[in-house]
């Protein structure tokens, strides 16, 4: 594995020091687990060979990690992991409501999303990672190459399902991890939006309940509030996601109109970063088989593991084509494209039926490069380098977070993905904070976009795909002044 | 105006004689009504110079014309037009019912698009057009140089109103017809259906009843009919299209839940290829904003005009932000990149936010190729070309549907767009026909599909975006063989 700095990428990179680069590397391999308490941490020598890196600049890392507290060095035997008492705890959250609500966050998320492209706003709010991390040349080079050689690309409507090539690659990508899907299954989607929106519209009516996990992604109960269902959250653990105790309890003692469907993020969810392990994964489908529930399952993070083998998306174990797998490119390669797809199960010739109703096709530019660039080895040297990117900033604005924001502030604890939650202690009220934010430029997400009533509003997300530069470090001092002023 | 031969375009263009193509323009020009019974045909001269013919290219088409019945030549004064008594009457429909209903065209569409993509069939159903009568080579060259020269085109998210350089270019566009838009107005979208859609679910709700034309462009009935609307079909006329006291009668009389929008083509109808007169588009405007009807306007076959000026949309006319005009460069330019518009009058805001929530935005590499060509003189010199090759084509077809379908045919006469609508004598059942001619890969769409409650059985629409091959003409040859066997 060669580190972020050697990728071979043209794209331009953080100028941060190889030694710095290096221990947040290590940190975020301790913070997400895959270096323990007490573990011994790869020897200089180790460190110089594998990352390629002189024997002064892993010291120096090494030294950093001291100083943060992180490791400690003992005489003839190198450095060690030490115990972090002093982490945040994680979120904890009440039980949600027991009853289905009508969402209206629709107009709240425009209000919000007007910074979104704001050069002169610090953008910690939307889940937008750094456009440097992605292989924009290589990418837009594919696509004038397309452009130039494939005659019919823009004269005749794109096929249906998309490009076959597309579909191989993804499904390779799939096989790769272990995880059965047939290229035949997969459809192309304008993004993962758009494959979302095709499957609830497709499994559900107006007026259904949709369960959904407590936070949830905001854009969930955004399509959920635009085709008129109702959403019921379900309790979440900070570490594990959805709880299928408290769904299966909804599930059997619920008096009105019945579960239709589950939308949720299974890896490395949005905003909590939590995975359901693959034991819950497993029942989680066999109850929903059982009850008749679609499950559709957002993995657009998944690829995004810090460390580690990526957990096995819910699609894996689905035997009854119950589960529609949706996700795109947009947070691991190319946002610009709009190039999604999902793997509809049994529902699969509905799903595309309604793609043609919708939009008639995806356009195939972008999917002829993107299928170029997967077919070549760049597409995995990219992920382990955007992985590391992510581990490393989470870990950045973990630590600045919990130095700067007030006592009793819980953070989760993701293992993959870049988003951070923050729950501030009881009474902060994220909304004002927000406002307060945004009048010095500076942007998040305030926790009540991720509820359906109301909740999670003493909390934020806040966006770690931004490179660590001075103006980003003071923005999130900033905002912990801020969170701690009454 | 220059020839389609000469246009300078770098694409394949059919291998017709040209005395032969300037024929088939003066036909449609007759067709169109541009050249009426009794006017004189310009003179060989004004052709030769005009046209940049040869005299005896001029005088051959004529002598063409001369064999067909269309003109006759008086001694020393030229060619006129003849009255044409033997051509297709209009078609008649009977009133639709005068209740609105469930839509169920969903599965029928999916099995009749099958063949959209078989080569081995006669593409006459789909309003596909030649994918050569399209700048291919020009445009994906602009897009080559844009994925080279745009850093931003794939690492960052689009923006979601589109990108400003082709909403200009768009609104320059309508404001050279006189249609005055504002670019601040425009939403661009994954094509029109999009659009469509996004404007539909804005405006009305499940249940809701939406006023459509019959026969109806199917696509329409495929959005209500996702949408879980209902359609309440509107008595149409095949040259002046929805009838305004139809719309007015129904508004007044009906005593069931409201009608929430119109859902319509007002220029060159999909697949009447009618167009309400300017003063019926006011007055619908009129009614619609007394009843507070939403006006979904579909100009997407608007800029196809044969002959003169194109008719106005009827957003010219809206000074209160009644219409959503939508629109896309699927039949003008590029159905390969997916790009439409739609300005949504006095709900701009919701549509948008509705884009957003179904797709974030739309992706901006072809948007920018787009508005190179469009900035280009190139465009102005395409349309005139193409809306050459469709009336040319129109002609054509007609001609030959004329000659081979049975007696009592009924034809509709458009004077732009490419499709034609065939009513067969009372009795014949155009899905039977359609199975029939399927199984002789032939293709067509059988008139139920343009109907929310079966009717129009007995019709169909013919695609004439096509080049007139042997292998075409003697597809209409055995379609119409096949409609006069009982």
């Amino acid at each position: 594995m060669t580190g972020p700095e050697s990728s071979g990428r043209g794209d331009s990179r953080p100028a941060t020091p190889r030694y710095d680069a290096l221990a947040a590397e290590l940190a975020a391999m301790i913070g997400a687990g895959q270096l323990r308490t007490g573990d011994r941490v790869p020897s200089v020598r180790t460190l110089a060979r594998q990352r390629r890196v002189s024997a002064t600049t892993a010291v120096a890392a090494l030294r950093s990690l001291e100083r943060r507290g992180l490791v400690e060095a003992r005489p003839q035997s190198g450095f060690f992991v030490l115990p972090r008492p002093q982490r945040s705890p994680l979120p904890v959250a009440s039980p949600p409501p027991r009853s289905a609500r009508d969402v209206r966050v629709n107009s709240l998320v425009n209000l919000l999303n007007a910074a979104a492209f704001d050069r002169s706003v610090v953008p910690l709010g939307s889940a937008i990672p750094e456009p440097a991390w992605f292989p924009a040349r290589a990418l837009q080079r594919l696509a004038a190459r397309a452009a130039r050689r494939m005659p019919a690309l823009s004269a005749g409507y794109p096929a249906l399902p998309g490009l076959l090539a597309l579909r191989h690659q993804i499904a390779r990508h799939y096989a790769g991890l272990g995880c059965r899907i047939d290229a035949e299954e997969l459809l192309v989607t304008s993004g993962c939006m758009d494959a979302l929106n095709l499957c609830l519209a497709t499994v559900a009516a107006p007026d259904d309940t949709i369960a959904v996990e407590s936070p949830a992604y905001f854009g969930f109960l955004q399509i959920i509030e635009s085709l008129g269902m109702k959403a019921l959250e379900i309790q979440t653990d900070p570490r594990t996601g959805l709880s299928v105790d408290s769904l299966e309890q909804a599930l059997a003692s619920r008096v009105g109109p019945r579960i239709r469907a589950c939308l949720l993020s299974t890896t490395f969810s949005n905003p909590l970063g939590a995975t359901l392990p693959e034991e819950a994964k497993r029942r989680l489908l066999r109850v929903c088989r059982e009850h008749d529930v679609a499950l559709i399952e957002d993995d657009i993070y998944g690829d995004l593991n810090f460390a580690g083998a990526r957990p096995l998306p819910m699609k894996a174990f689905d035997r009854h084509g119950q589960v529609m797998l949706c996700s795109s490119f947009s947070k691991t390669l190319a946002p610009g494209a709009r190039i999604g797809w999902v793997a509809a199960g049994r529902w699969s010739d509905a799903v595309r039926l309604r793609k043609y109703t919708s939009s008639i096709a995806t356009p195939e530019l972008w999917q002829e490069a993107l299928a170029s660039y997967l077919r070549s080895n760049a597409w995995g040297r990219h992920l382990r380098s955007l992985r590391q990117s992510c581990a490393r900033q989470v870990e950045r604005f973990s630590t600045a977070i919990e130095e700067a924001f007030p006592p009793g502030t819980r953070l989760s604890r993701p293992e993959g993905g870049f988003v951070l939650w923050a729950e501030l202690p009881a009474g902060c009220d994220s909304l004002a904070l927000h406002a307060r934010a945004r009048a010095e430029k500076i942007s998040f997400l305030p926790g009540t976009l991720f509820s359906a009533s109301g909740r999670h509003s003493h909390c934020l997300r806040i966006n770690c795909g931004r490179n660590w530069t001075p103006r980003v470090a003071a923005a999130v001092q900033r905002l912990g002044d801020l969170a701690s002023q009454p």
